[in-house]
């Protein structure tokens, strides 16, 4: 074990929540699962070594490692998985990240979109890491119930999902959201959206229905998980 | 000069952006800027200068300051301002935070109120630093256009604001932001949040009409940011 960098075939869930999620939603990828001594074995935590032993992870008390990988956070329980590749499924509703730079941003979106039950995530690349451990907390362990495919370029995806209907959303659209009847908020959509310093390319504007989510002159943009948020709440509202 | 923390009577801007929405919407509070001898004084940077020349801010090149209270960051510009107070005003629509504890939530949450033209902030105590410099760089700035009050307690801010039309965001809601009528969401509203871990108590069920974002079992919650984002765009909405 050593700390995390990008080259790694393994990464980590640091805390609780996080190692909750990855033994429930991919246990078949669990190396072990690391327990610092200081940890107070609440009913939560006996709760999810049980799970362990049902599932035969392997259950270690190892302080040491922990607070190698960690750095001086006050981590007390820790997971390691081998990364692992999924596909998303063609003909449900999509997010499409293209070239997204930040792994906080990432995992809120990640955290976001669970939560509207949009569980197919399209990212292009380059992009940021997906599987760093940084990207899995602000997820809250919300990564481990998406399907996350990674493509080469935007091209690429739509190659393989061209019956979607496509929104991208950029700065340079005239047709604000709330405008949109709900009847063009069709189904299976692809909800594509920008770097965070550049948005969407204009070429872009070539592609389905964009739309722009408005706001005041006195700020440059909204942030990413933001926008994403809102996007998702309109086209997923009842 | 020394490296923040919460008792200093001032605080700083680092980095371009936030440094010029200081100087743009604060200047009265600008103590001076500081310039890393690494910065290309690109047209930009000398519009800073020739704006803070007219307005009478010392422009200093000082490598070592900004290095000694940045850490290891790569910063090249900031700002040295004196702490403010400012109040909200009555008859505007609010955002209400309740005991928020994250920097970062606060600072991406004033971003969002300013881009929603909602500037008039309350929070009340205990909560993070709105002033510390993590706040303002997440915020990108937008901390300078608003005016943030804090308060005690609730109470406090309901006995100064009782016109307002309060709506409490919480889990025990019945009623969904989606299925409200738009006659519901008068103004002036106050949007109502409580902390990131507890939510708000349940004595605010008693208070104005209390409202719940659904969202899917298979998150704990949306993330505080998250939230107001989406109560204020649906509050706001034409």
């Amino acid at each position: 074990m050593e700390k995390y960098k990008k080259e790694l075939e393994y990464s980590y869930t640091f805390g609780i929540f996080p190692t909750f999620e990855l033994i429930n939603k991919k246990s078949e990828y669990v190396q072990k699962i690391m327990i610092h001594e200081k940890l107070k074995i609440t009913q939560d935590i006996q709760n999810l070594i049980d799970i362990c032993k049902n599932k035969k992870i392997p259950v270690e008390f190892c302080t040491k490692q922990i607070e190698k990988i960690t750095d001086k956070e006050n981590t007390l329980i820790a997971g390691v998985f081998n990364k692992y590749n999924s596909q998303i499924l063609s003909n449900k509703n999509h997010i499409v990240l293209v070239n997204p730079s930040d792994m906080g941003n990432l995992g809120t979106i990640f955290r976001t979109s669970l939560g509207f039950n949009v569980t197919n995530i399209a990212i292009i690349k380059p992009c940021a890491d997906i599987f760093n451990p940084k990207t899995i907390r602000a997820s809250m362990g919300a990564i481990f119930g998406l399907n996350i495919e990674l493509f080469d370029n935007f091209d690429d995806y739509f190659a393989k999902n061209n019956k979607q209907n496509m929104f991208p959303f950029m700065l340079q659209s005239n047709c604000p959201l709330q405008s949109i009847d709900n009847s063009v908020k069709k189904q299976p959509f692809s909800l594509i959206f920008g770097n965070e310093g550049s948005g969407l390319d204009t070429k872009f504007l070539q592609i389905g229905k964009s739309i722009i989510i408005n706001h005041s002159h006195n700020i440059d943009s909204l942030n990413l998980p933001i926008s994403v948020a809102i996007a998702l709440y309109e086209f997923t509202k009842k």
